[in-house]
């Protein structure tokens, strides 16, 4: 991460940025969830970056992953220690330009970043929701940000980019408000998860039901479910790595010690890192917002949702010009899922570039410092642009 | 698993095996481990099938998985529903010919089957060790298997076979008795865990010690930590199916229902499939085992224990023939490790043969009924007898 670390001494950041919150579906214009329930008020934490141009056809909409935020880059404040989780990406001259982009980034329904998410105070009650969240989809997180995107005046977006479950809202922007998306960037994501995917994600929720903390969901009050959630966040961790990352970065070298404990310490320190992202995690993340996303995620089927059980149909509804990139060690999202999506993108015959990027972190490789990536995307950007205005 | 049943049906079986026990290492000649610490009576469960040749040269040792046990094959009884964990493999006819060879199946030290564990009675305190159970190694299973050999007056071992953590004993078994074992079949191993293997096992154990009814390990007398030890059998079942495996298995596919929850009930088939495993499996292991025998195969270390660092030293003061079987979508242990452990073997002058054989179902493959993997090791077997007789 030494590349990253420079990057901030040279400030070459997007600057001092600010959150901010849209608020609408307030009583009795409820808004109306994929699953049949009614909620609102609804609230999404957002934040922007770089200046809207006079024709507004400059606006990027980054949507993030699992436990990201709106925070994408720059800093709150003079003495913020760290920038946003993809300020290597985001910024002035970078991948994507904030000289030459309006860029915003949106938190997402059912998050504890700001938006209403199961952690928010139920209007009804006076107290959080807790399980009585109703359960929403990437199509329901899709939904508010186009409320948002309403709210700002934005009716056409030159790209909406996303890895992961960000990538999911891209391909859901897409198909639900074709004309309003020029084009789009799906990093590291897939069309639908695969067993092995529902499998992880089914036994991170397990472990956070597990906890007596968890409660039903009702902890809100007292202990929370942190013992589950960190074990949550530790099996996630293994999946956003790679065998050989981890072969890289911890081999079998013990922590601190010259022998084995034998007791049931931390002996390796790939063991160590993981006990430690796991406590690092509760203490900014919210345990039921992790079961409901991870469902969200489970529950995202491009094809059944809007193709009618096939790919191609669901794209053959879009505008978009794609640029779909996929990361050689990422066994969570495997790059045949990707070829997957571009063959069905061929077919549907919009405008499809894809690149596997031979990396070794794994499925976080899409968030990672990476020259590679960074062209891709500048120059991929560049020429829709360029398209756009003829 | 249809052919399996077919074989049932039929009665090629081993017939009726009984469970044996013995027992050593009583006070004052306790058992001395790798960690330092002192046990006695030391019991361990086995079984035996077919007859010992007059001139014992036809022995085979067959070295089980973490939550395996004695019984390879045959049945119980007579209205005993099911067959030993291996009975595809061993029995009349079959890849371990029982009608030619004296097979043994040992349990490990540490385990919950039949042998002395942490579940144990301490004859000091005359209850359940829990974790005063000192830290057992792959090393110390194999000493306590060679003394069962020696109570059993065999001195050479014509094959000492085992899958996953049976490999390593295998392998323990070559480095520390190079005189007594003729030949060796390790399938599905490694010669030391990745980070990996070792980060899959560390969740695994941290989900039953973070149940509170593990209770540091003290739950004999009390509620088991059945939540925390069906969340690492889940764990563990993703690490022995593959992506593919779970693909064709189960896909997307949802469980007695035509649409979504929309709660947290198991929606999909492979959500209920690792439900039932965890639950099944809680019914039959002891929680403390599979801390101390995950722990075991962590610390295992074939290069570091017996090479000074150097696979090909360690091989070095082997003498057994080698046949090494790996599975193309066994991501635990990976066909490169195998081919690591080929490389090192050859390279040590030793007489070794691999096969990689094409296999959906990842790690759990060795277990299941192959054709391939029978005739192997009926051809393997076959030959180094007539070379064992030369």
């Amino acid at each position: 991460m030494s590349e990253y670390i420079e990057h901030d001494k040279n400030g070459i950041s997007a600057g001092i940025v600010e959150k901010k919150f849209y608020t609408f579906a307030r009583d009795p214009d409820l808004l109306t969830l994929e699953c049949g329930s009614k909620i609102g008020p609804v609230t999404l934490a957002y934040e922007t970056f770089g200046k809207l141009a006079p024709n507004k056809d400059n606006v990027i909409l980054i949507l993030h992953a699992l436990s990201g935020d709106s925070h994408a880059a720059g800093y709150y404040h003079q003495n913020d220690p760290k920038p946003g989780w993809w300020d290597t990406m985001v910024g002035p001259g970078k991948g994507i330009d904030t000289q030459k982009y309006f860029v915003i980034c949106s938190n997402i329904l059912g998050s504890c970043m700001g938006s209403t998410g199961p952690s928010s105070i139920n209007s009804v009650t006076g107290r959080s929701y807790g399980l009585d969240f109703p359960l929403v989809t990437i199509g329901d997180m899709v939904v508010v940000q186009k409320a948002l995107m309403d709210h700002l005046g934005i009716q056409k977006i030159l790209s909406v980019v996303g890895g992961s479950i960000g990538g999911m809202q891209v391909l859901e922007w897409c198909a639900r408000y074709p004309e309003s998306v020029v084009s789009a960037i799906p990093l590291a994501t897939t069309m639908k998860h695969s067993a092995l995917a529902i499998a992880f994600n089914e036994v991170a929720r397990q472990a956070i039901m597990a906890d007596p903390n968890w409660n039903k969901g009702n902890y809100y009050s007292g202990n929370k479910p942190d013992l589950g959630l960190a074990l949550a966040r530790m099996i996630g961790h293994i999946t956003y790595l790679s065998d050989e990352s981890m072969r890289l970065k911890f081999g079998r070298r013990l922590q601190d010690r010259a022998d084995f404990s034998f007791n049931f310490d931390a002996d390796f320190q790939v063991e160590s890192y993981l006990r430690y992202q796991g406590s690092k995690f509760v203490e900014r993340f919210d345990a039921n917002s992790f079961l409901y996303i991870t469902k969200a995620a489970d529950y995202f089927d491009l094809e059944k949702q809007h193709g009618e059980g096939s790919a191609v149909r669901a794209f053959q509804k879009m505008r978009s010009a794609f640029l779909v990139v996929s990361f050689t060690s990422d066994w969570l999202y495997p790059t045949y899922q990707s070829k997957a999506m571009v063959q069905a993108i061929k077919k549907s015959g919009l405008d499809v570039s894809f690149c596997e990027i031979e990396a070794q972190w794994g499925h976080d490789a899409f968030l990672l410092p990476s020259e590679r990536l960074s062209n891709l995307m500048k120059g991929f950007l560049e020429r829709v642009r360029v398209e756009c205005r003829k």
